[in-house]
């Protein structure tokens, strides 16, 4: 049994009421104990943090990344989705290698647990995800990851096109091998990549197997316009509404970007209880397009925030997809829409909802999972701090140098802005190599 | 006489060729005296940099910035203009006192100096710029500022009117003060705020003034609809028609924004000559609109970026706007539009141009000024580095917290993160106080 009070904190707490409480945060093992206030009742040798002048947050849920990708940054710039895919990210994801699969999550968790990201929906590539599962249980980041399935479509390399019967099978390999791993902190979705690259019975197969596990299922949909057209000229059916023909909607259904939706595709989405994700970085890089949020938002549908993958967004920060999640939409919708409290929601209780996991993880509550990232806002740019609106100050202006420490399930796995269980010597040194060595593979 | 040499950087030239050097640069007092290779031909007493494995670039030039403004963070998010400018931001600026103005000016150089700006052009308030150039002369910052001029228009509190011939008089009594200050790294600009603020007597005063002293005139233009319908119901000409019916257009005027311009205001800034600034993430929180930035660089229209005030960004990062620089536009013109070599261009010479400043800022080349940045890359979001194009890297996926350190003129204002010539604790200090006092004052 370990013990953890962080001392004198704002907590932002997310909770129902929005409470903004100050004082004492008591961690016991993997949960929180007790919210708020001066606490005294504490085992002697639990671990005392001075957290005076810091906010307290929920780690932030990213619900769309992929840590495959990561060794890609910057390989595919200023390219558009089908382009992007078919001429650098398949090709390369078709090279990669157990080790390399390794550290490119490894990058990639180092990455977003430095800037306060406690918990992603990952999507791995088709081969090699035990690798992936690996870094996420060394690195000690909440995760649900999921190989990609491709059993159909053109422009495929080789080395990821797959079988149906071999995708599912793995897929469920995978699933009970890693599902409940490490106390619960892993878990398992489906992860058909898009519609253009699955089969239909692949699909459905997929569709029975979430219910039966009861488990996520986490694709792409209506991301483009060239997707919206194959999926158009392959099925007869617009994105959404195919997805519902075939009865995989469900609320385990979690659906990147979501851009290109008409009417009868929202209400889908609403009827159903399907989830989705915002990725303005990616969805800007990739002139995808912009998802009409704050009307989504309006419809209930329930929505989380994710970084997508490094080479279309180039980072995986979430306060930078905080800041276009609450500017990229008043142009339009006027100054007032996605103020910060909407957005910072968005980016911690809005993603655990997303996931199914919020009974568990999104908001500061005694018998959550102690899910915590402390900002050190004493900044030139977070700055000045008097009666200051804490939500303003971390959507608009506070940066991933802000975020000092954190914790996943009760573990401290960022100190002083250094990430404790990613070394990252060893993680900067291997991914050099490994990129090397994939682009001499391809 | 004193001499620093950088020893083995990756040197991000931004000259016209845009290469991109290895080795050494040498810095005599101001100077740039030599760029790349190996170079042995230094003084005895030289000061050595090792900057193996970092990056080497000009200082960012931001030609749209409030300093007086910093203060007020957090203090009117989402409102659009005219209602963000009489309800909150004049209040705040009437309230001023020559404490407040010196701290909220060391506070926003504070946080542009450790973000890598070297240069601002600034607009203050009407009253106690002498405190905003003092702190500008402290801090070892380059910057071309100005008083602001208001001596008409409605809903403007009693602490902000001026008498024309006051504000014109305050006005040159400051040129003749701050112009050339410490050797040249300070200039002054006239400072009409708007044509909805300005009389007609006044801007012409000024366009006779700014060519007599050979000065560039700041002013904002075409920011909002609100204020071109105000300026078409004023002046029966819009806005930019306006400024070129009066003769203010020319090389010398920089207008900030220019979102709503139609083909005859297009014509005119190209024709004169006349530059602008773009303020991407201002623009979106207030909601005012996106610029048509790939056009007007079509057009040849000279063009720097600002991040404005921090009320309306909320951030004064380079990196934070460059990154939306290049992410804005893709969804409407294509992912390949302003790729990242284009936007590191705007941030350097192009700020650089933008005020007459290119022949000493914003490349690296023999005989410029010292204005540097020296970024490392070494961290999870930078990486991979092998075989990396390092404008992608800066524009795409670095931020404020790979900034190592920052020369101006030579000298060393930023060593390890830290910014030497602000006091970081004592300027915290003071801006919560002073805008405490603002806020009891209004």
């Amino acid at each position: 049994m370990s013990s953890t009070l962080l001392r004198n904190a704002t907590i932002v707490t997310m909770n129902d009421r929005d409470d903004i409480a100050t004082g004492d945060v008591l961690i016991r093992d993997d949960k929180i104990v007790s919210v708020g206030g001066t606490i005294t009742d504490y085992a002697a040798d639990t671990k005392i943090v001075e957290a005076k002048d810091k906010l307290l947050l929920p780690g932030f849920v990213q619900t769309h990344i992929h840590l495959c990708q990561t060794l890609f940054r910057g390989r595919a710039d200023d390219m558009a989705l089908m382009d992007w895919l078919r001429t650098r990210i398949w090709p390369l994801e078709a090279a990669h290698d157990e080790e390399s699969v390794y550290y490119s999550a490894m990058l990639g968790i180092g990455e977003l647990l430095r800037s306060g990201t406690t918990t992603i929906l990952d999507m791995e590539t088709v081969s090699h995800t035990d690798s992936a599962f690996q870094a996420l249980s060394h690195s000690g980041i909440r995760a649900i990851s999921g190989k990609v399935m491709m059993d159909a479509g053109g422009d495929v390399p080789a080395g990821l096109q797959e079988e149906t019967a071999r995708s599912i099978a793995e897929s469920t390999r995978l699933l009970e091998q890693w599902h409940g791993h490490d106390g619960g902190r892993l878990g398992y979705a489906y992860c058909p990549r898009f519609v253009v690259s699955c089969s239909e019975q692949l699909l459905k197969e997929v569709r029975d197997l979430s219910a039966h596990y009861n488990v996520l299922v986490h694709t792409h949909a209506a991301e483009n316009r060239e997707e919206i057209d194959l999926v158009m000229s392959q099925r007869g059916m617009r994105n959404i509404v195919y997805l519902d023909h075939i009865g995989l909607t469900s609320p385990r259904l979690v659906l990147a970007h979501c851009i290109w939706l008409d009417d009868e595709e929202r209400d889908i989405l609403k009827r159903t209880g399907t989830k989705m994700t915002h990725c303005p970085g990616s969805n800007l890089k990739l002139a995808s397009g912009i998802a009409l949020i704050p009307e989504l938002l309006e419809d209930g549908i329930g929505m989380g925030i994710g970084a997508d993958g490094a080479p279309c967004n180039n980072t995986l920060d979430m306060f930078q997809e905080m800041r276009l999640t609450a500017l990229l939409h008043k142009a339009r919708c006027g100054p007032e829409t996605m103020d910060a409290r909407t957005v910072l929601r968005m980016a911690t209780i809005g993603g655990a909802r997303t996931l199914g996991l919020d009974h568990l993880i999104g908001s500061i509550e005694p018998g959550k999972k102690a899910d915590l990232a402390m900002l050190d806002l004493n900044d030139f740019h977070t700055f000045p701090s008097y009666e200051a609106d804490p939500y303003s100050r971390v959507v608009y202006a506070a940066s991933r140098g802000n975020v000092d420490s954190v914790w996943v399930d009760g573990k401290q796995v960022v100190e002083g802005g250094l990430v404790r269980t990613v070394d990252k010597q060893v993680v900067l040194r291997e991914a050099d190599r490994s990129i090397a060595r994939l682009l001499k593979r391809i």
